[in-house]
């Protein structure tokens, strides 16, 4: 969600963009809009064909369109890529709210915590012994940072973040409400008598800088060792990532997807929500895995493949198979005819014997 | 779970339903429950046949069952749906706890908060600035209610519930535990060196009235515009609803759904659980799909289909075809078989030739 | 994670899980550890040949091995069972922090509650009328333990849990961060206009002793009666327990699967991630249900059965007809070209009558 914005030129934005301006670039922007319903102050973009006719006709004061694109004397700014271009100038109409330094009289820090200049604590935080948290990170509502936890400078963790103790945060990292990471791992010994004994989860996790995850999102620390997740990786809501996962940088996973123990994901892949990882398993860097697939463990999904199904195959293997299953009905109805046809033949060279 | 209760006479009861009191009608009950042991002030009901000899013989003090049941005499209500004047009678003899007007003193009310009459905000709340609170509504121990954050009349927040600043929230809405509300959705665009920029989350949610979200479930913050659930849909634990999603009223979702982004549910659909829906999806009006299905992106399943699998096909072809796939083995044997046979007619042919 | 350690001799480790010292009893270890990097003060384990080499070859103090391994002298443990033995050894190595009994200032705790001694009361931690919390227990920051429940001794309830009104938990519990116990069970009445009543959700959850629920897990109170989690059960994160389920004692349940109401899980089943059941369904004793399998409402899974797939069909005849899937084109080939030959023999043979 959006703090306070500034008022930025046309041309301003041009340039911060890398783009061209186009008609008045004086006129003044305000804020990012969708096309239905923009007006004055706003800005609107249109990357596919389809929608230009109804972005410059939009009442916005300025529409953000792919270079080169004959605009009528219409106010616009033409970028190489107008969505990339509309993201970098929400960053700066719409920068995260900047809480000021404070500390709540309810919140908790321990005396031994070490919090950097302009840090935020806010209403019911706790902050453990020996944890640090770096200059102008927010701490909101009732996040509960554990003892000798490490957070970088620059984050911002919405309420009821929970981090268990020893985990490590990066920079600039935003963790939505309800995240929890350093909870133990999902592993036991079984005795003799059939009860279950801890694993051991002594380990802990690293959260690279620029991470962001999801609401109810859950990275559970090594048993030993380290679960890590990469600088610039993207997690969405309710995703479960298990005990000593590796996960590299500039990943992203949509919702739900599950992530089982010791598995990579490498750098730069692209995972579908609802998915779910085998444990030890391994994605190249750069592979893409379709929503609700699912990886046995082990697996190895090379560099750059795209996958889908359950379990995985290459995504056009998979829709071929999805084609003809649904076509089963028609291969057995000319299996039977088959049989007929043949029956047929042998009684009639049978009689023909006779 | 139920607050105070009072008493109430068979034939009160049998008013209030719609029903006809039989045997006793100044009978009083105090609770309802299941049959299986049953006893005075209980009141049960028995919609199945098989379980109507049960419940006429347990100990309860009345019996909820069919119009037109022969009771022999037994205190009971015959209805036209007796598990419908069943829950009917539970929502008055269980009515949810009312909580007193109070502010914790552990709670943080902003100053230009409003609290309409009888709010009751429990341990460790926070009601950011702007944000307005309806008569009647109980906003359990930690809630965050964000910055210009609106909340009606007569809801019950249960713990833990954050609300992002902006979002709505209609009248007699009932949050579980750990629900968020407005988190960020989860867009990015990528730039020439690869890392992702977030496209602008900057929009808001509504919840419409006599919603109920189940406890850990995301409903994201639109990127542009409005993520929607409408009056009347009920919605279980842990469900994912992206930014942008529109659902109409009177829907039903199962636990742990995922809804990608800009997804229309429109009215009186129903939803199993652990569906996953692609982005831009359309899921027509009172459509049903089975729990586990995939709609991919863009789909429209139309008004009124029952549909399952992955990715959805009308419930009976998918039955079908699982049935088939079942077969396969026996298909298989059938080809070899086939081919053999074709082989030896082929061979008595050349043989016959000669 | 871990809390204080203390120093063991290898010889008094030993004794601990049954096993026999080597090289010399008196070493002194103070962690267990990872093979790699392993110094000293470590132990590790090698329960698979492959490992043993690497194992021996570490700064580690100690090595477990398997019973009658040659370890040429090292300092090391002989064990029927390495990783059980290292998981033992780590209980002692390793015990839960136990924080001391104490009651946060910012606390709230009813005046009729019962705390028995030695508990620890966190920040924020609220405690309902009527509540009772065993001797040892701990109540991390945030928890808020409903009117009437009851907790037992030696718990640990991770930050931000709520049990809700009136569920019961055993003794030596752990709840990780988030775990919702006793929120309303999904399930409702439809009236004539369409509307959802909610039947009744005022039963209770029985979670019994040694249960471990992982963070965001959900467990639903019943409608009428209880929701019962057995004795020794590990639940890992982000799993959905319906109203009314029975899961048995020592059964492991991965993440994210989800289980609809009234199913029954009996003792020692192992279900993986990701599962989904279907309401009224029943797992017998000791079964195996892989990841991602989908369980049909009333299905019943027999003891010791090992499932997979959706719907679940056994493991083997599963993994066959995903073979044969995959098969499915030369399938169709070969049905091509025997119409084609069928045809060609049709066609001679009509020319032979020629």
């Amino acid at each position: 969600m959006s703090g306070a914005n500034k008022s930025w030129t046309v041309a301003e934005l041009a340039e911060l963009v890398g783009g061209r301006a186009a008609g008045d670039g004086r006129a003044v922007v305000e804020r990012v809009a969708a096309i239905a319903g923009a007006g004055a102050g706003d800005v609107v973009f249109a990357e596919e064909a389809r929608r230009l006719a109804e972005a410059l006709a939009s009442g916005a004061s300025c529409v953000v369109v792919p270079s080169g694109t004959e605009v009528g004397g219409r106010t616009a700014i033409e970028a190489a890529r107008p969505k990339l271009a509309f993201a970098l100038i929400a960053e700066v109409l719409h920068p995260p709210r900047k809480l000021p330094a404070h500390i709540h009289p309810t919140a908790a820090v321990a005396e031994g915590a070490r919090l950097d200049e302009e840090v935020y604590v806010g209403a019911g935080v706790v902050v453990g012994e020996g944890a640090r948290v770096g200059a102008g990170t927010q701490l909101r509502a009732h996040c509960v940072v554990g003892r000798n936890v490490t957070v970088g400078r620059g984050c911002v963790l919405h309420p009821h973040v929970v981090l268990y103790e020893g985990v490590s945060v990066g920079d600039r990292v935003v963790l939505h409400a309800g995240v929890v990471v350093g909870a133990d791992g999902f592993g036991y010994v079984r005795d003799e008598a059939g009860a279950y004994h801890k694993f051991p989860q002594i380990g802990t996790v690293v959260i690279g800088d620029d991470v962001e995850l999801g609401a109810g999102t859950c990275v559970d620390r090594a048993a030993l060792g380290v679960t890590r997740v990469g600088r610039g990786t993207k997690i969405d809501n309710l995703v479960q990532v298990g005990h000593n996962v590796e996960i590299g940088e500039r990943v992203v996973i949509a919702a739900q997807t599950g992530i089982s123990g010791s598995t990579v994901i490498e750098s730069d892949a692209v995972i579908g929500g609802q998915v779910g990882m085998g444990d030890h398993a391994r994605v190249e860097r750069g592979a893409v895995i379709g929503s609700k697939a699912g990886i046995l463990p082990g697996k190895v999904v090379r560099a750059g493949a795209v996958m889908w199904g359950v379990p995985v195959r290459p995504l056009d293997e998979y829709k071929r198979l999805n084609a003809l299953w649904g076509r089963l009905p028609q291969m057995r109805a000319d299996l039977e005819e088959l049989k007929r046809q043949v029956r047929e033949l042998t009684a009639r060279l049978e009689g023909g014997k006779e």
